[in-house]
């Protein structure tokens, strides 16, 4: 898996959107050598991007978020675009709305997918949000 | 404090970093005409920052970062270095936690202030992080 993240996507032209994983935390409780959700997650992510040849979505496995007691936790972002902080998502069942998402995502000006159209998991999950990065920046 | 917020700080050559303030948060059970505790923080940082003459740390407040239950919440963010979301930030006893952990950040390349350097409330208080924008823009 640490192969296919590091390898870049093409670069297709289409506006992309970049999942961050964090890989380093763990559930509660769990077995310390059984593999972490966080890489779960991002693996199965790149299997379905794969499987869809879907080039307009990156995943990028990250050290910690600090949002350690909510694996599995990402973040969605996107040139432009707020950039959102997710948390509580399930490893296997996470993949498939997560994608749903980046795609609505990806299809926002600004990032902001209306509140009706969201999963539950995201409207649930959210931790924080940022402005999108030309605004942090303007300093 | 709008017209302060919306002056860019001159340049000085030295590396920056900016707090952006979520403007939007109450505290439970707060007077809804009351101002709002990020109102009151920035302002309080803006007032510290131009009496100090430091045009090494920027204010700006922002539309809601989606961490409603935690008021005040922040973020510190700066060029190449982790951006960090704070919550739960007295209005008041804030700014000069801020401030010490703003120049604290800025002193370090990555914006990764050792543990045992960082003020109770910023330990405490912390929400999520993410990685460089160079990181998260790699895509």
């Amino acid at each position: 898996m640490s192969d296919l993240l590091k390898q870049p996507r093409p670069d297709t032209g289409v506006a992309s959107v970049s999942i961050l994983v964090c890989a380093s935390c763990r559930a509660a409780g769990a077995d310390p050598d059984a593999p972490r959700p966080g890489a779960v997650l991002a693996a199965g992510l790149v299997r379905a991007l794969d499987q869809d040849g879907d080039a307009t979505v990156t995943v990028e496995t990250v050290e910690c978020l600090s949002v350690c007691k909510r694996p599995c936790t990402v973040a969605l972002t996107g040139d432009g675009r707020w950039t959102y902080i997710y948390g509580d998502l399930d490893p296997k069942d996470g993949v498939e709305t997560l994608l749903t998402f980046a795609r609505q995502y990806r299809q926002t000006p600004d990032g902001i997918v209306p509140w009706r159209e969201r999963a539950e998991a995201i409207r649930k999950g959210v931790v924080a949000r940022l402005p999108p990065i030309t605004i942090a920046s303007s300093r």
